[in-house]
């Protein structure tokens, strides 16, 4: 199936980072490798998912993609400080991501940890920049909903979790749910909302964004889980099987192959169901819903 | 001398601190070490430097301490957030820290890089809660000034620079200075500026608080190279020495420690010239730059 709408989306992203990393270079007199471990890292592929929900979630809002790109930008700065952090030894200690090596090869591991710090904090600067029609409230609010998606309470508290288990061994289907809903899930919903939040848009649509971007997320790390198993090393990027070989708890491990791709089956299916009725973006986050079932990487 | 003027506030952080670690581990269900490790770091000791310039900032500005204790205390969050990172390994991998175990010694690797990213992330979120009687305006002005005194044009940059000189055999005071001014220099004036900003300073104000911030900073450091070499650990609560061990460029590596001495006195006085128009809250600045010369620690 086609996502060429996904790659419009991309190549302004793309665009933004781009424009946004020359600007920190320029101003930059550190000497240091950390703006060319940043823009190695945010250019590494990726098919910019979260600042896509972000604008999405602004657009069904009735704002312009320009608007927003900036902040979209941002989530994806933000998104790329958590694979840095998440590749270093002491945490998941990986050598390649997204079939390049990961930053603390290549550029140290002091130099991967202050660049997944820039990466944050520049990040966040990215989202408070002035937004043209947007009024400071609602950006405002809208920060502090990525602030809280990303924290001890979301995304932290995933990694946490997930680091933790690792070291016990215990198989606990609600351990398992806690990572993925706050580790994965808490920065898609943040993304997401965040978008509707800047476009100022009702409790209505902000419920159902949010329970499309919860049941996203779960079919998105289930299928990830899939893929670890099912998918090879040249369409992954990474080696293939690396879950099994960190005794990390998935859901293959819990429920069986065939089950896990029911379960994930049916999490699409309860995200068309939420967003149905949202025409023309409505139907592009259909579109990627049903794009998580059947991507290879 | 006395700095019983410095025991208030501390008092008031500290209270603060407490408050809203309370308030993150009623809502944590991570079951992980994350929030035991953010307090631990926080409550180790300090003597709450930043906040206290952030508040004396807002003080002098007409506000009041209650209406930026929030603020100043996501300020101490970003500092020990950057403490806990700059102690890891493949950064100055220290296991001592104001006398205690440092955080990745106690809780482990990845843990302190969560534990850090979590201060962080935290931190700012803090900066961004609601204050009674300063503008949202204001409020953002001084939060974008705090995030681009910590990044890579800002503290990390002088992080940064500080990891490539380990590494190099050049003495240069330029690079010293690049570092000095950016990974001490650029919180302690965001610190001051941001509760001058929360305060709607004039740019006399602001400008006088900044020179007053810079000539600071430096003294600060110039006084931390002279005692990592005439203090002893039991009043360091870290190792003597370790910057000759490192390899480190200091002051005192390059000028001696009379010149250095000299150097640090002469920033004080600078200090104390910029600021000496502005009353009680001036006069608490003094005293604090007093200190600096006579600290022991």
């Amino acid at each position: 199936m086609s996502l060429e709408f996904l790659k419009e989306y991309e190549v302004i992203i793309n665009e933004n980072i781009e424009k946004n990393i020359d600007k920190i270079r320029r101003l930059d007199q550190s000497q240091s490798s950390i703006i060319d471990g940043m823009e190695y890292a945010l250019l590494a592929g990726g098919k910019r998912i979260r600042p896509f929900l972000c604008i999405l979630g602004a657009l069904i809002g009735g704002l312009e993609k320009e608007q927003v790109s900036n902040f979209a930008s941002g989530i994806e700065f933000i998104h790329t400080y958590s694979l840095v952090h998440d590749d270093l030894p002491g945490m998941d200690d990986d050598n390649l991501r997204r079939g390049k090596t990961t930053c603390h090869i290549k550029y140290g591991v002091g130099e991967a940890i202050l660049i997944g710090d820039a990466l944050l904090t520049h990040g966040i600067s990215l989202l408070l920049g002035h937004i043209d029609g947007v009024s400071l409230e609602n950006q405002v609010k809208a920060v502090k909903i990525m602030l809280d998606s990303i924290g001890l309470l979301g995304m932290i508290g995933g990694q946490a979790a997930d680091l933790d288990q690792e070291k016990s061994t215990i198989d606990k289907l609600e351990t398992l749910e806690y990572i993925h809903t706050h580790k994965t899930g808490k920065l898609l919903e943040g993304a997401l909302l965040s978008g509707a939040t800047l476009a100022n848009s009702s409790d209505k649509i902000k419920n159902d964004l949010l329970a499309y971007a919860k049941s996203f997320g779960l079919a998105y790390q289930i299928t990830d889980d899939i893929l670890d198993i099912t998918s090879s090393l040249e369409e992954l990027g990474k080696p293939i099987g690396s879950d099994l070989k960190n005794e990390k708890l998935t859901y293959l491990k819990i429920f069986g192959i065939s089950k896990a791709k029911e379960m994930a089956q049916m999490e699409v299916e309860k995200c068309k169901n939420n967003i149905s009725n949202y025409g023309k973006y409505g139907n592009q986050l259909i579109k990627l819903a049903d794009y998580l079932i059947e991507r290879r990487k």
